[in-house]
C-alpha cells in the first residue's frame, strides 16, 4: 500500500558480531510488589525459586525426569530439582537455546547468549523484548505453583537491557560484578532486617549500618543476634566452592547452566527407555574465582 | 567494587526527542499458538478481546464503572464495555500514562507514546522491554477470564520494536498502514476459511485467491457463500465512520484511546459519589480518513 | 576471500527519515591555531571569509559571475561577492546539493540537509566525514588566497557531528541557538579585547565581565571606549533585518543560502550569453525572527 | 538561552569499550580525481607516497632525522625515508597518538586505534570526522611536494567509517582482508593496463580478464608481456616476508607503525645530541601471516 514507506523508519539495531550478549532483566518497582504479596524479608525462598523457574523451566510433557540431575562437576553436589514435573512450561533458557548461562539475584536475572549467536539476526530489540516477554509471562504462569494461596494482586513487570562484552575477561568481570553485588546486598539486608526485627525502626537500622564494612556486619550478626556467619550450616554460607541448598541462592545468587539430566521415556511396548538430555539446572556456586570456569570450560569456548 | 567498570559497557539508547514513539508488539509463533489452543478461524473474538485487555486493562479495585462509557464522539455509539469489573488488573495503557493511543489487530499491538514523553528518559530498551513485559504478563494473567475451560498450554511471547515518527503526518501514515493491513488480511482470511470450510484444501484455497483483487473476493463471498460484504450487519462491515460491535474489531482492528468514563465511588458515610475519569476504551473506527482525527484533536496535539 | 566476513562488523548508521539533518563542524584547538597565525582579535575578517569560502565555494571555471548577486529578498541589499573568480574550487555547499542552508560563526559551521535528502542513504558517518573532509581540504586549498603572506604553519582540523531535528520548529530553534550564541560571544569578546587592549590583563578582563548582562557590556563599550553599540555604522551592528557588510558577519554569523546569480557565458561565435544560476551566497541576516523565514519560504518547504 | 534545549537532540555515540577501533577512509570519486590529475596507471608512486604522508607525517621542526630509520625487525631492511625534512607537518598518526597501526592501499587508508583508547571519549563521530579532516587537509597541504608542477584541480575528499573489532583475531582478519584485496586488485590492474597499453580497448581488456584466476594472470604477464611475476626484482613482487622498495607499496599496501628513529638535536652550546624517538614509519610487509605479528608483539598487546 501507499503507506508502506513507514516501514523504512524502523532502525537497524543488529548487535556487533563476536561479542557476548548479556540481557539483564530487573523487576519494576519490586520494593512495592514484594510488599504487596508479603514476601519474606530479606529473602523469600518462594520468590527466588519462581525467578529461577521463569529463567529456566522447560517442556517436559512427554518424559519424566528420573530423580535428581547429575551432581555438579565442581562441588559434587546435586543441583536442586523442582518438586514436580511441569506441564509443558517454556521459559527463557528453554526457549532460547543460545543462552549459555544465566545469573539471578533478588529481582533481576542476566542471560548470556553465545558470542556468535545469530538468534533473530542479533537484533537488540527482538532479543530484549522477547526475553522480557518470556520471563514475565512465565513468572505469572508459574506464580500459583510457588505461591499457592497468594493470588497475584498486581502485574509483575521486568525491564530489560542488552549489554555487549567483547572478551571472556570482561564477561567474567560482569558476572563477578553481579555476584559480588549479591554478597554485599545480602549481608547488608540480613543485618538490616535482623535489626528491624529486634525493634529498631528502618531509619535507625540504615543509620547504624551506613558506611560499615563486612567485618562489622559479620560481627554484628554474631554478637548481637547469635549468628556466626562463618559457622552457619553450609547452605546458608557463601561456600568455598559450591553449595546447592536453597538458601544459598540468597547469598550466591542462582547460576543456571545446561547439565546432562537422565530422563525416562515410555516406549511403545510399555517398557521404558533412559535418555540423557541437556537441561537448564540451577547452581549456587562461586563464579568469581577460576575454579568454576575451569570445571566448565564449555561455557566460554 | 573493582568490577563496576563493566557498567560502562551499557550503551546510551535514548530516543531522539520530539518524535512520536511507537512500540509495536507481535506474537511470537502465533500460528502455532492459535492452533494449539483451538482459536476460531479466521478471527477468534475471545482472543481479540484478550489482546485488548492486555493493552488497556486498569486498576479498578476501589470503584465500579457505571454502565457503559460515554458514546464515541465520532459515531455516537458506545464503546464496548468489559463484561465484568476486573480486580486490580494493570496493563499497558494503564501502566504507561504517556501512551496516547494504541492499535491492535491479529497478534499485534502498537502503542503510541506522546511525542514529548520523558518516560524512562526515552531509553529505547526500557520502553520496549517494559511494554512487552507488561503485555505478556497481562495476557497470561487475563487468559482464564477470556478462555475459561482452556488451560494455557504454552507460554505466549511477544517481540517488540521501537519506531520513531517525526511528524503527525508520518504517524498517521503508520496507523493507516496497520489498519489497511487489517482490512486486506481480513478479507483474504474470511475468503480463505470460507473456502476451506466448504471443502477445499488449504493449498487449493491459497491458489484460488492468489493475486486476486478486493472486488473478486467480495464477489466470491457474495456469490459462493451468500455473504454480501456490503450488506452485512454493520458490525461485520468496515463502517463509514465507526462501529462498536465486537466483530468489527476483526475488520477495523482495535483502537484504544482514553475517554471520560463515569465512576461511582463509595463515600465514608455510606453514600455514593460520581466521578468522571479518563479510562482506556476500545473503539473500532476508521482511522485512515480525517474524520476520526478531527473528532479527537487532543490525540495529536 | 575468507576474510570478507569482517565486513559484517560494519554497523548500519542510517539516519531517521523525515528529519532535518544538521552537520556541525568546529575547528579543533582553534584557540591555538588562531594564535599561531596571528588572527586579529576578536574577529579576523580574513579568517571568517575563509570559513565562508570553505562552506560555499563552487566550480566556476567556465563562466564568470556578472557583478554582485541579486539583492537579498528580505533586506534589499546585495550579499557580498567574492573579490575574484575562483578557479574550479569545490566546497561543501557546491559539493552537497542537498544542503539547503548553512550557518557559520567563529571556528564553526553548521550545514542543514533537506529533511528528505537521500544522500549516501542518509548514512551518518558518510555525511559527517565527507562534510568534514570537504571543508578541511577546502580550507587548506583556499588559505593562501585569504592569507597571502602567511604560510600555513599547522594542519587545520574540524570535528563534526550529526544532529537530527524532527520539525521546522526545532530546526529554527537550533539556528536561533547558534545565532544567539554569536551575539552573546561577540559582545563579550568585543568588550574583552577592548579591555585587554586598554591595558588590562586577560585575567582582569575576564573578572570584570564575569556574570555581567548585555546592558552592562554595551554601556562599557560606550562610556569607557566611546563605542555606542547601537549607533555604530549599520554593518557593525546587529541589524533589524539584514546587513550585508563584512563586519556584520562577526555579529550575525554567516548565513549561506542558494540565490539566483546572473552568469555570463562565452558562446561559440564569440558572443556572450547570460544565464541565471542558483549559487550559494553569504548573508548576515537575523534568522531568529520570522521575517527571514517569511522571505525565504523555500528553505523550510 | 531558551534555545539551548536543542543540544539534547545530539545523540550519544560512544563506541563499545574494549574493542579495536578501525577508522577507514576512502577517496571520494578517485576514479575521476586520478584521471583529472594524470595519475600513472595502475599505480602512481607519487600518489601513494602522498597518501602515506597524509597518514603519518609529523612535526619535525626542531630536529632532523639522522639518515634512515632502523631496519625493520622482520625483514632487516630499512623502511623508506622521506626525501626531505617536512616543516611542521601534522598528519593522522602524529596527531592521533592512540593510532597503533595504519594500512593504506589505492585511495584508502585504515587507522587502528588502541582497543582501550579513550580519545574523545570514544565518540564515533568525533573520531571519524577528525581523522577524515586531518587526512584531507594534509593531503592538500602536502600535494605540491609530491606533485610539483601539477596544480590541484579539484578538492580531494575522503569518506570515513568506524568499525569495531572485539578481538585480536578479528582485527587481524580485517587487515588481512584489506591486504588480500590489494594483492588481487593489483594483479588484475597490472594485467588490465598491460593489455590496454598493448592496444586493447578497456572493454576488451575487462572481457579477457573476467573470471580468470591468479595463475592465468601471472601466466599472461609472463607469456604475453615478458614479465615473470615470480622472478621480478624483489621490490616488485609480493615478498615472502617484507620488501621495502617503493613499488612494492603497490602490491603489499603501506603499513605504518611507530618505530624508533634516531634524531639529532642542536644543543644550546652549539653541539649536538642524539635522541631516539618513536616515529610513524612505512613498511611494505606481509601482514597476513604470523611472522609480522610475532616480530611486533607490542601492536596487539
Ligand atoms: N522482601 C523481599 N524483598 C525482595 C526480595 N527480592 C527482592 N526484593 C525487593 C528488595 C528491593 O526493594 C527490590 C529490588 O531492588 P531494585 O533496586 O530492583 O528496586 P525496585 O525493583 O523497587 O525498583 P526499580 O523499578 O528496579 O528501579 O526488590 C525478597 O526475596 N524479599
Ligand atoms: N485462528 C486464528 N489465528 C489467528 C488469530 N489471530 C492471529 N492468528 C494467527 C494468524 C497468523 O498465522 C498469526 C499471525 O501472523 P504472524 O505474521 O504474526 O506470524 P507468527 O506469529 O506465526 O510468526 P512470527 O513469530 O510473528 O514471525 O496468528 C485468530 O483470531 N484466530
Ligand atoms: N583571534 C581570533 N580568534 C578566533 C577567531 N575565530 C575563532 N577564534 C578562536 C576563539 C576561540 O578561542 C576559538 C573557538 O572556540 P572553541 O570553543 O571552538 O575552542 P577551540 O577550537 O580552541 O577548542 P575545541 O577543539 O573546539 O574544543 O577560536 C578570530 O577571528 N580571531
Ligand atoms: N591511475 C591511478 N588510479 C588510481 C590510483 N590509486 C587509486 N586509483 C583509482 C582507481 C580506482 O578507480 C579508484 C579507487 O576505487 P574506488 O572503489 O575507491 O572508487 P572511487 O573512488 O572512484 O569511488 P567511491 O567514491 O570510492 O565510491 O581510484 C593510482 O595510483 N593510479
Ligand atoms: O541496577 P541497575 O543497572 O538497574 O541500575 P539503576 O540504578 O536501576 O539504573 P537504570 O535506570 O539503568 O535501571
Ligand atoms: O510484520 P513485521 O514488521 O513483524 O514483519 P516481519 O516480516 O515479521 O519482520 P520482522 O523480522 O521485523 O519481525
Ligand atoms: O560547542 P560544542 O557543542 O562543541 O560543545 P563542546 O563543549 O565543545 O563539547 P563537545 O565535546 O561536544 O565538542
Ligand atoms: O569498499 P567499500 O567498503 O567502500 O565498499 P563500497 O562498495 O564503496 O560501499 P560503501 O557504500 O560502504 O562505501
Ligand atoms: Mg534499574
Ligand atoms: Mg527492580
Ligand atoms: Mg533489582
Ligand atoms: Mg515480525
Ligand atoms: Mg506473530
Ligand atoms: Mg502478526
Ligand atoms: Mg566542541
Ligand atoms: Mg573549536
Ligand atoms: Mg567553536
Ligand atoms: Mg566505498
Ligand atoms: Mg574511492
Ligand atoms: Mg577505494
Amino acid at each position: 500500500s501507499k503507506y508502506e514507506y513507514v516501514k523504512q523508519y524502523e532502525a537497524d539495531d543488529r548487535l556487533l558480531p563476536g561479542c557476548w550478549i548479556v540481557v539483564r532483566l530487573d523487576g519494576k518497582g519490586f520494593t512495592k510488589f514484594c510488599d504487596l504479596h508479603g514476601f519474606e524479608k530479606p529473602n523469600d525462598e518462594r520468590a527466588l525459586r519462581l525467578m529461577d523457574e521463569a529463567a529456566k523451566a522447560r517442556a517436559s510433557g512427554r518424559s519424566l525426569r528420573r530423580g535428581a540431575p547429575r551432581p555438579c562437576r565442581c562441588c559434587r553436589r546435586s543441583p536442586h530439582a523442582p518438586g514436580r514435573a511441569l506441564l509443558l512450561p517454556q521459559a527463557v533458557m528453554s526457549e532460547f537455546q543460545d543462552v549459555r548461562l544465566a545469573f539471578g539475584e533478588s529481582d533481576e536475572y542476566s542471560f548470556v547468549f553465545a558470542r556468535n549467536s545469530q538468534l533473530h539476526g542479533r537484533r537488540a530489540s527482538k532479543l530484549v523484548s522477547l526475553v522480557a516477554s518470556c520471563f514475565s509471562a512465565s513468572y505469572v504462569r508459574f506464580w500459583a505453583q510457588h505461591f499457592p494461596g497468594t493470588p497475584l494482586a498486581a502485574t509483575p513487570m521486568f525491564d530489560g537491557r542488552v549489554v555487549l562484552y567483547p572478551s571472556n575477561h570482561t564477561l567474567r568481570d560482569y558476572l563477578s560484578w553481579r555476584q559480588a553485588d549479591t554478597h554485599v546486598n545480602n549481608l547488608y539486608n540480613t543485618c538490616f532486617w535482623a535489626l528491624v526485627k529486634s525493634g529498631k525502626s528502618t531509619g535507625e537500622a540504615h543509620e547504624q549500618l551506613r558506611g560499615t564494612l563486612s567485618d562489622y556486619k559479620n560481627e554484628l550478626l554474631f554478637s548481637q543476634f547469635g549468628l556466626n556467619y562463618n559457622t552457619l550450616p553450609e547452605r546458608f554460607r557463601k561456600p568455598a566452592s559450591c553449595g546447592c541448598g536453597c538458601l544459598v541462592a540468597v547469598l550466591q545468587g542462582s547460576i543456571v547452566i545446561r547439565q546432562r539430566v537422565m530422563h525416562v521415556k515410555q516406549t511403545a511396548d510399555g517398557g521404558t527407555k533412559e535418555k540423557e538430555r541437556l537441561e537448564p539446572c540451577v547452581l549456587h556456586c562461586d563464579i568469581i574465582r577460576d575454579a568454576f570456569w575451569a570445571q566448565h570450560p564449555e561455557l566460554l569456548a
